[in-house]
């Protein structure tokens, strides 16, 4: 059997999750949370089942939770997305990045990636036989930016899709303003269409808004918003996200949709439901996470790790210079080997080799988790 | 945005359902139970939630709900899976399906594809470029059949994989010895893979084995086999199956799973794992199924429809010519619309036109349900 995916290995996270489990680190690597979701979420979901809400859903979901889905939308960015014909329930935003990719692709076509890169986006676009193109983000004293510059000569004829990512994995960076024109600027009067991964929207620090481009109609009418439900309620195994995207480009992903995982689980959609009632629970997300940042970038501060700023995520990244003259790679190991604290480099998530002596760690933990970690790394 | 899917409309399951629900209808059409599930396995997925197995599972499935695949599969089956290796728990089987083909299926591979098929394959095999090759099952006094000669003769230098499935949907028809060591005649000293859809496995009647191809060595080799908890568990709302295959598929497989869906929703996984623990559930499935198989054949009996066998599924095939001369699309329309109830014209199983006067019911129903729909079509 000849390989569809030659350079696909083990995902960094499985890997450095397993050797933080064997050696008893405190994983700091993989991003998930390690405290409970709210027990009436749990409750939720057990009534739908109860209820003998167990056979299949409609095909997009169910209508209950697109309209929740809508509500929110409207609520936080201004913009209604019709349920019926917009918004699309997924099995994770993982599926629903495969499927807009798998869905508005052809093969040949190029497709702007911005580097450093959630794993999953490269694949989807060799499955789709599209042609990546890199651009990366630069690291300056302000932390990392996208060069919008370089975005826009990257485009050729051939250019169908630019993949953003706001707030942004693994780096902690969110598009502000001003990248939004940027971008904006770049697809006027084109047809390129953007893949928005906005599974951190609850997440961002420091009173600044999330810049869904949901908030931009020039930006909204060409794009695959995608949201993930795991980050926003602690439940990441759950795997339930959706994408909201105008009615032409929802036809198309449903094509693809219904014959990739035809729906998802019907009592989780209606646990969501039920739980998305006012009091909205993601309101208060912002301040829960910026609290563990505070703390866990509080702690770092007395290490010789250098911290990059973190606007979003849950996720801190460090220049570990100061400590250490390994690759990234090889440093994340050892940290987690010698010091029991589990890391990600960020060289996993550039396509060519790339050192920047930058790791990332993830502060979705409990509070002891993170003063666990930081007495480890104090040792640094 | 230039359709990946030119031939991909609303699925003919949806359009009967919303139907057989605007005219208050009873469902025969859509295949899923109208009874519950076991309580048991509703506690099952709810004490998991509740110990707060919420976040990823591994990428390829829970460790306890692969063990018990396994077994399960050993035990039915006589082939011991390595469940590290070789069992992959998916959302779903179509999300096996699509996985399946998209690992192996290189553009310009030819995909072998029995009709009448399930309308998830031909797009699985469209969108990683191949080209499906069609051999339509012949409908003699015996109900269908597979004229294992015709696909020999489509078999080309091309040709990367045969798709099959047994129990057969929407036939009935299964596999028997004779059908399997026809396939078997036909790939050896090819490279051919198979793909074996057998998410009826437990669906088997009349005392006769499932020839599940785990049974067979020689075709287990090149196999990827789906199933599909849904089905065997009366919960096709949750979406969850697995897909078995020797490492070196699995391996490639995998490489697409993890950037398809990652991994699939963690308590369901730990719930069945904990109900699948002696003793089975899926071993008084065929009695089940065949009690409302007779109850529904001996209904019809009385009724100006001609039966075709039901030998495996929770479907029945009909003739329905001395009835009405409608195309089978129309007919189901009528039969939903005056009669009240739903079916699925089984020219919806074809990708080319053709028409057989052959119409579809589901009879995994209440004995009540199943009742009350033949007190309707008495009146034919
Ligand atoms: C799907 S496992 C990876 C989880 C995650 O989003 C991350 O750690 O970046
Ligand atoms: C996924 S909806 C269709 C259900 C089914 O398997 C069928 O009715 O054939």
């Amino acid at each position: 059997i000849v390989t569809k995916l030659p350079k696909v290995g083990t995902t960094i996270f499985t890997v450095m999750s397993a050797l933080a489990s064997e050696k008893g680190a405190v994983n700091l690597g993989q991003g998930f949370p390690d405290f409970h979701c709210d027990p009436a979420l749990v409750a939720a979901v057990t009534q739908a089942m109860q209820e003998g809400l167990n056979q299949y859903p409609p095909m997009a979901g169910v209508p209950v939770l697109r309209e929740a889905i809508a509500e929110k939308v409207e609520k936080l960015y201004g913009h209604r997305y019709d349920p019926v014909s917009e918004i699309t329930v997924t099995a994770g935003a993982t599926q629903g990045i495969l499927t807009s990719v798998l869905c508005a692709v052809h093969p040949g076509d190029e497709v702007i990636v911005i580097e450093p890169v959630y794993d999953c986006y490269v694949p989807a676009i060799e499955l789709a036989g599209g042609v990546p193109v890199f651009v990366q983000m630069e690291v300056g004293a302000q932390g990392y930016s996208i060069p919008w510059d370089k975005v826009k000569a990257a485009v050729t004829p051939k250019t169908r899709m630019i993949m953003v990512n706001t707030p942004h994995n693994p780096t902690g960076s969110v598009m502000r303003a001003a990248d939004v024109a940027a971008l904006a600027d770049i697809v006027r009067g084109t047809d390129i269409l953007i893949l928005s991964d906005e599974v951190y929207e609850h997440m961002v620090y420091d009173g600044q808004p999330h810049e869904s481009l949901a908030r931009h109609p020039e930006l909204a009418e060409r794009s695959f918003i995608n949201s993930s439900f795991g980050k926003t309620y602690h439940v990441t195994g759950w795997k339930v996200g959706y994408v909201a995207a105008p009615a032409a480009l929802t036809a198309e992903f449903r094509k693809v949709h219904q014959f990739n995982v035809f729906t998802v689980n019907t009592p989780v959609q209606y646990g969501l439901a039920a739980y998305m009632k006012d009091p909205a629970p993601y309101l208060d997300l912002p301040a829960f996470y910026q609290h563990k940042r505070d703390l866990f970038r509080t702690g770092l501060a007395n290490t010789r790790f250098e911290l990059l700023p973190s606007q979003g995520t849950y996720f801190q990244c460090v220049k570990y210079g100061a400590i250490s003259a390994l690759p990234e790679a090889e440093f994340c190991k050892w940290l987690t080997s010698e010091i029991g604290v589990a890391a990600i480099p960020v060289s996993a998530f550039y396509n060519t080799p790339r050192e920047s002596g930058i790791v990332r760690f993830c502060f979705a933990k409990k509070d002891e988790t993170l003063q666990l970690a930081l007495e480890r790394l104090a040792k640094l």
